[in-house]
């Protein structure tokens, strides 16, 4: 079986396992106070020069996501998401079961766009508002989840539509390596703290066995943040594993290799599909690939093959999912390319 | 100046404020462990033909809410509702400040229908459902925030989706008196149990000071609700205050012939206002009329008239809302055909 | 029966209920946004000498403690109380149903103190603080659950050491009236805002059918405080009916006048107990009564007089507790004084 | 430095790790839908002998204890716990931040007693229960906080007085093999489920990288809890890690081996103490050890060995705690011994 499932079907990158053998049987003190830690979260300081940024290393995105927004919320306060953000869909309703509600707004391509926070400013802001919530955080992921990306004045202007309307920006970077290492985005890590009060930069789905570091900007949402962790049941006793993970993944910027290899296997997908004549049902230059297929077409491959089912297009066909990671291998691409081309020809 | 502003401006109905007076010098035990709550539960038992019912009474319609919502669904259990529904927009956020999500379908006349419940519930149920929320209970108001109304058949079809779907139906009743003593409904009271698992009899806005009845039909429902109403600060300590009111307004059907009332103010408003050629905007059958008025009419309306703003509609145009009650009198409907014939004049 | 069970087990003062009778028609805004609140808020701002300070209504003392508790504190925080508050044994959990833990202090006379407090703080801060919540309000009751006070000089201890941890102080004033209304109490209304973040002054126990008004003198607290009132149930649509009973009870220092009387109806039987050589439980110096009877003189008091079960105290005796208020009559303390007499001659 | 510390200061066993290793390249569906789970949790059913019980990984005891907690009431209702035990002191109140409140029995040892349990419950009804929680889980470690353990006839009495009461009883397992390899333990594993409605059975303090295993014994217990898993952060994406790690550690009770190492270091510990005539300050049988030291000792140790103020003592002497694991070596314990000796010595 080819996997295109996801981009957390194996475990971790070679260097991430040869760091944590290495470092097994060290005595470090725990919940992420040791060395390893210390060090990981200075390295990513630098890497996105942030200097007074606060650094903290959790287990996983809807862990990371709802404990970041539900500390930087008061209970009246609102989310503005996109309808398709993986905070509104796929998360069980993690942010709504910490109090605070999502006001949704129609996506473009996966993404926001300052009119559609603007308009939600301005239903809440009716004169009444005291019966409505007050919307204060905006969450974007970049890259999002149709695997589109946000153009460095795209979130520019997001961001300073936020700041003119009081609003915080957190960004769930589950792929924000994808997306930093796509040739089609326009900005550097460095420019985004400029751009946002908090992101987070994913481990999970570039290569680590499991870790998130988020990064919070703004000084005003940094204090206490690791009792919120704790009480959020995010807090690793062995907490030196994220750390030695997250160091290992910073050396020679070894998340930017992983997060390019996986987007060049994609862009190959991308092409074997194209080549077939089949339609790509998003303009993805990430490590997601979206194709609209024939469903008799996607249930013979999926003899072969691990995809997802992503979307109802029409009687016949359905929008699949193909992901790739950095342990996708190029000859698992030649045979889907094969495949196409022999059930073509069938 | 004439109040349309609302169908909570004024005190309560001098039926309920004489009893106020008649028994407030009486001792009664608190928190409606009194005779006056026992009585006034008895009787809405009977009047609604649900014996094994039971009846709570709360202070207010978002409290009503609230508390019953979270009572009943587990934490990873959400709701449905119109997009357009009271919980989803003018209280505060108060259901996802308990947990739970709202899963908003578009309203058709402020209205739920079975297909937009059961493409929520295909839309939840793709296989990998434990990353999503359980829809699990359907909330509907009856009349409508448009001052619309479900027929008979129109609940039952809702009601038998939900009961295939393993869902609860939940029904706001702020304005259910109103909605029962309108020409336009198609069924009695007593149907009501047969056509739900819950429902409020609303009060606040039928002529009582304050005060809602949360009748629970199912009785799985039942369990240790008054723990929850005290948790949730709807326990009233001087409770028989609600016995008093309910007792009264229930005594030869007065909340019928309040609600009457208002209705007929209200199809006395639309008449006025179709008859000066301003167009209605909802087809309301209850206590409440919108209508699109030019934006210079409605200012200078507003100097005599209070009523509110609704919604936009165009450059010119807004579409505002006028409510009656038990209190309305004709006069101020004689007022506001003489304003509407004298701007037109003018 | 003659009633000591409680102080809501009447409606409300004679004043009050002319009061709600003569606006019952009036029309107003909803929602405490109309002039009688207003009103009512200027009122007691003047009284308490607190000009900046926010002044709300709500409906009753377990809705106004979490709501106030909860907007005042963050999710990592909590609240240090004494093991018998208010909110610790009688509210159903529902500070800790707004997320908040509850550190509790065994009491002295139902009272704390500031060791008490300083040991939850020093048990709390051992170097691992983010394991542990951090105290962040103080709540304690003025009268107490037990009827006693604190004097000037102990809240005036309280709130410095609160200021030197960095906590906040809120006062429960379900009983405020009846304390500053006692000859026990060393201080004036006046002073009160100069000891405290925040207090509530009970309208429900002195005299209205309903109604608390929460007074926030902590500029930090007060933004958005309506929002939170919303979301928690609250907000009462016919407002109004809170401006005008506090109105009233500001009027002239009604609100003095009945607590005083409240305060000599319980001074009364105080001495009818004493007089019939049974022994008080407590040093109440407000509008309860604690005593310790013999079990079977309260089973044969209890035939006619209504009072409540406290605490077990031996075998053969329990501590029961007997409430005045605004409607006790002198008449029936003279038959609680001969049934006294009569039970001993038997 | 020898580290004394505590149970998750290494990485994990080397047969874990060496299986970390072996599958680190195999592609595997996501969450714990691999077969490395299903085969890991039907080992534990297996060897808890409890083919009907539901087995489900998390990372960590804190996440585990809040989710399964509430999952298992409702609103309204509450734990029994010690007041040393881990959720009432070392969780950043997790509980209370889901809504419940815990009801604090005094400790006998760090253990409850069926007399705390009923005298909870005792106090809960007093006929107004409305106004209280209802105290519907009891809440145990084994082993304890201090390291004790509960026998069977204790758990036996607990769990009858539970089922009696109506009461869930819940087991953190933080340390259950620990207990479970204990001389001083006097069940078998197997026994566990005919003693609780749910444990945990701890993996991150015996040996694994991170990762519980949570048993859920009663059938009513069990719906909808992967759900339940999602919203509380704590599905983790490469779920197979916790199959891979469970699955190796429950291999020839290699956990089994694991635990008996430690507690026979602790035992090694406890005798090193005796022997310099310094007193063990609880009679812990378990990999934890508790031991009296002066404070100048302590302070002289601690240059060479890490290990945990636990309590003041008295003003010369504190408690400190000493831990053992899988990791530890017995040189460490001899040159404890000596560094005690040459301490007396000088």
């Amino acid at each position: 079986m080819y996997y295109f499932l996801n981009d957390y079907s194996e475990g971790c990158l070679p260097e991430v396992l040869e760091a944590l053998t290495a470092t097994n049987y060290e005595a470090t003190p725990g919940y992420s106070t040791d060395d390893y830690c210390l060090k990981a979260s200075n390295t990513i300081r630098d890497r996105f020069k942030c200097p007074q940024a606060a650094v903290h290393f959790l287990v996983g995105g809807t862990q990371t996501n709802f404990t970041a927004i539900s500390a930087f919320l008061r209970p009246w306060e609102a989310v503005i998401a996109a309808d398709t953000a993986h905070i509104c869909v796929h998360e069980t309703g993690a942010v709504e079961a910490r109090g605070h509600k999502i006001c949704i707004v129609p996506n473009h391509d996966g993404k926001l766009t300052p009119e559609g926070i603007e308009h939600v400013i301005r239903v809440h802001q009716t004169g009444t508002e005291e019966h409505m919530v007050l919307p204060r955080l905006v969450y974007l992921s970049q890259a999002t989840e149709l695997g589109t990306l946000y153009t460095k004045k795209e979130l520019l202007a997001i961001y300073e539509k936020c700041r003119a309307l009081d609003l915080y920006l957190y960004i769930d970077g589950a792929r924000l390596a994808s997306a930093l290492a796509s040739s089609a985005c326009d900005f550097v890590p460095e420019d985004l703290p400029g751009l946002c009060d908090a992101f987070y930069f994913g481990g999970t789905k570039n290569g680590l066995l499991f870790g998130e570091a988020l990064v919070i900007i703004n000084p005003a949402l940094q204090p206490y943040f690791r009792n919120m962790i704790k009480q959020n049941g995010g807090m690793l006793a062995k907490g030196r594993l994220l750390g030695v993970q997250f160091g290992t993944l910073m050396l020679d910027d070894l998340w930017l290799r992983a997060a390019k290899h996986a987007n060049n296997m994609a862009s190959r997908i991308s092409d074997v599909f194209l080549n077939a004549g089949l339609p790509l049902a998003s303009a993805s230059s990430t490590n997601q690939v979206f194709v609209t297929l024939p469903t008799a077409l996607a249930e013979d491959l999926s003899s072969e093959f691990a995809f997802e089912f992503w979307a109802r297009f029409d009687d016949t066909h359905n929008v699949y999912r193909f992901v790739t990671s950095w342990a996708t291998k190029p000859e698992s691409i030649d045979a889907l390319g094969k495949a196409l081309v022999s059930c073509h020809a069938s």
